[in-house]
């Protein structure tokens, strides 16, 4: 067995992993120095004569000289309505290569037919935000991966590009619209999904760019999300997309009762710790009751004459509403998860395009992240040290996504959690999670319809709810009231089989995940 | 004495010089392989509690930590209205700091002060587009820097930069408008001046990079042309320039009936070569005639009801114009001539700021000169194989620019040179031309008021303007012609002291600047 060293949030990490390399354990949010120097390319030279349009996806990959042990990338703008990556797979495994590796910014229910392609040993190696359905089973039950899969949040992923940890040899940049020299923007064409943030790093930094569109422009695309000067190759397809599956289901404000509850002393709480005012900033996660926050903070933003000054993230028409209204005076986007966010990026000059990197990259010379005041998290999981889980159900399986969970918390002033004290019959506060993505270290507080628990890292956040008669409670109280209800969860069987590495967004190791019993 | 190799233009190029290094002599427009890869970053790390802002110039040199013999670049949007070069250099000097190269994308007669700061060997080597007033005759008359400087084109300056050819250590940006985290953009502020296309480079692979600003905006700026993301610090001072200065006086198209003369036999000339129809693109360089050209083609166009795909390039009113009447799609811009312009950029969607490199780098994966169609040209001399000098006086002093001039001759499908015959009692066709900045296999043809010649190579060209009964004349009838009337201009006499090195757009080097006797 491989030697172990336990990481700052209690979790034993092993130094080395065949296939992996050499792996740095977790010291503290913001403990590790990056050291050296960036990626760089090879100097390029393109004619006058030189045209970029090729006739295929495999006339591509020829021209890429494609070969075993390549790390082909991909971006999931389109989320579950995106046909590239199986294509894409599918044509190299025709080919008959082995042994790549997928780096995408996360992948969907839709991109199950990898499995097969695992099996084969055409893909040895994943890393992702997330995954979620029958991919995350077969790799967390059944250990169908050569490799672990390392789960990189959307800051650390361009992190690990630009510092050259991962390698990409071909980037995939599936485009709503593109031009014949392979400038690209996300706002046109029948698969429209706006904002292109995750796929502008990959673009920067792969060996080989190319760019598959449904939907060819004239010269030049406009508006340019990617430009030509990155892209090698151009091809035109039939069909890159289901554009309903771009829509992201979690995009309209909750009607449940329990959440809308939960949401509203949420924003109560965040209106205690003074940051709401003008020029303040902020970003709701999606799914649940995050989104809801955003409603309660527009009616006293309205009440007040409260002109915050971005609300950022991945955008929903919600956040464009309140934009065209005036309360916040911009939008920074890094994916858009509705047609209303896709037209008002299209449109609106101050629903600006980021990419990841801007967005949530520790190691740049300054994120988004960082100039966040208040972030709105959801949790699958939270302990008693305020870690967080959103990557892996209680069953151990892997059915989420790091997205920008970590990064967020890290780099805003004011982290929440919001989340029922139970989901089924599962109990959300816990004694331990089952995987930590976000350290506890950087959560100041978690709302549930049972109260609000502050971490005690933030004594004077503490203070001011207390002082404002919020209903406060020790997060063990709230653990002991969950496990009242559901009785004590029984501990997660796993064996010592490693199936999954949760990146830090510093490049440090967080957690692993185990193969499940 | 150095050893010299004679390079395909003709002209004997040192193989080594102190204090710059190996040189590689020109051999053809796209002969060049470049090799390597690019340079490469150091790895940075901001934390929420960073603060970019610092209190002055000073403070932030120091915090860059300057020193003895660094590279400091500089923009030149704001061209003779520019403060900040000389404020920068007056505070490097007032420091004690020496031995400093000074990389601008171009210099200006405001910059006249860098004499003293020269002198006193505060600068050792200057790298720039180009050189004008009192500068430019200290360094070709009096050599008062220590080495050669280096001219380089603005597709050739990016070049250099990315491949690392030119280290950063500092990159200054004049910012119309920044915000505390470095976002900048050109379109907001008392000095507006449109796009920020040479100073993208800089920022993305200086070492330290520092935003110089007398207009701060709330976070974020909007629209962001320079990203936080590379980004050190932020100045704010009372004033980064003079507006009447950034406006060239090159903008208005001219009313000298010689010129319109000559550009109206140009735009003949470039509709009988076929190439304005639905779809097609345009520059026009600054000076004399060859704006007057847009001003013929703009009536054709209108005629034959023609849309065209761009224009590029520096742009004016003019462009705005054509652009807003829908005779082209879109304009690329590098930069912005006047406030029309600044104006458009700012509100235009389809007027999209470009990079330096994006405009004209040959070793990216595709420049727009490399789209480019048709590109009229001016000329301070044209010798009798079409080469061209824009950079050199017939009195051998460096007063003009490099420019686009090189990149988009090699780039687009009709190159044109419009020149009068003569310019004074000087001619502008001649046996050999004082500097060569730009090949003659890069230039189709010649327009004067005495005729049209058309470069050997371009046989089909030759055929169509026969053919159309266009004046076409042999390139030496014209020389003839000149010389008749002004006499054999005297050959100039210089010293064998190099004072300049014209680089190509490729890191070859074209020609040498000579001491003035």
């Amino acid at each position: 067995m491989n030697e172990m060293v336990v990481n700052s949030v209690g979790r034993k990490i092993p130094k080395y992993i065949e296939g992996i390399g050499e792996l740095k354990a977790f010291q503290g949010a913001f403990a590790y120095k990056p050291v050296g120097e960036k990626a760089s390319l090879k100097i390029s030279k393109v004619t006058p004569k030189d045209n970029k349009v090729v006739d295929n996806i495999r006339k591509s990959l020829e021209l890429c000289e494609i070969k075993d042990g390549m790390t082909i990338s991909f971006h999931h703008h389109f989320r579950n309505g995106d046909y590239l990556v199986n294509m894409v797979v599918d044509e190299i495994a025709s080919m008959g290569i082995k042994d790549i590796t997928i780096a995408a910014s996360s992948l969907q229910s839709i991109h199950s037919p990898l499995i097969e392609h695992i099996k084969n040993g055409v893909i040895t190696g994943i890393q992702t935000s997330g995954i979620r359905g029958k991919l995350g089973e077969a790799i967390s039950k059944d250990k169908i991966l050569k490799n672990p899969v390392i789960i990189r949040s959307h800051g650390g992923r361009p992190r690990a590009i630009e510092a050259g940890e991962t390698k990409i040899d071909i980037a995939f940049i599936a485009a709503p619209a593109a031009d014949k020299y392979g400038n690209v923007n996300g706002v046109e064409g029948p698969t429209a999904c706006g904002s292109m943030g995750y796929a502008m790093v990959d673009a920067e930094y792969a060996n080989k760019v190319v760019v598959v569109t449904d939907y060819m422009v004239e010269y030049p695309a406009c508006p340019i999300s990617i430009p030509q000067t990155l892209v090698d190759y151009v091809v035109l397809i039939d069909k890159i997309g289901d554009p309903k599956g771009i829509v992201s289901g979690a995009t309209r404000i909750t009607r449940d009762p329990l959440e809308l509850f939960i949401a509203e002393r949420a924003s109560e709480a965040i209106i205690v710790s003074g940051l709401v005012k003008n020029g303040f900033s902020f970003q709701a996660g999606t799914g649940g009751a995050s989104l809801a926050v955003a409603h309660f903070l527009r009616e006293y933003m309205r009440k007040e004459d409260i002109k915050g000054s971005f609300a950022a993230g991945g955008t929903t028409g919600y956040l464009v509403e309140m934009l065209e209204e005036g309360l916040f005076k911009s939008l920074l986007d890094v994916q858009c998860f509705d047609l209303k966010a896709v037209e008002s990026i299209r449109k609106n000059p101050n629903h600006i395009e980021m990419s990841a990197s801007f967005y949530a990259n520790p190691h740049n010379k300054g994120c988004v992240a960082n100039q966040l005041d208040i972030m709105i998290l959801s949790a699958t999981e939270i302990d008693v040290d305020f870690n967080v889980n959103v990557i892996t159900g209680s069953n151990g399986v892997i059915m989420g996504a790091s997205g920008g969970h970590c990064d967020t918390a890290a780099g805003s002033k004011l982290a929440i959690v919001v989340a029922p004290l139970l989901r089924g019959r599962l109990p959300i506060v816990m004694d331990e999670v089952t995987t930590i993505v976000t350290p506890g270290e950087t959560i100041d507080a978690v709302v549930t319809e049972r109260g609000i628990a502050v971490n005690p890292r933030r004594k004077d956040l503490y203070d001011l709810f207390k002082e404002a008669k919020l209903n406060v409670v020790d997060i063990h109280e709230l653990k002991h009231i969950a496990e009242g209800l559901t009785g004590k969860p029984e501990k997660l069987e796993t064996t010592d089989e490693i199936v999954g590495l949760v990146e830090y967004r510093d490049g440090t190791i967080i957690d692993t995940i185990r193969r499940v019993k």
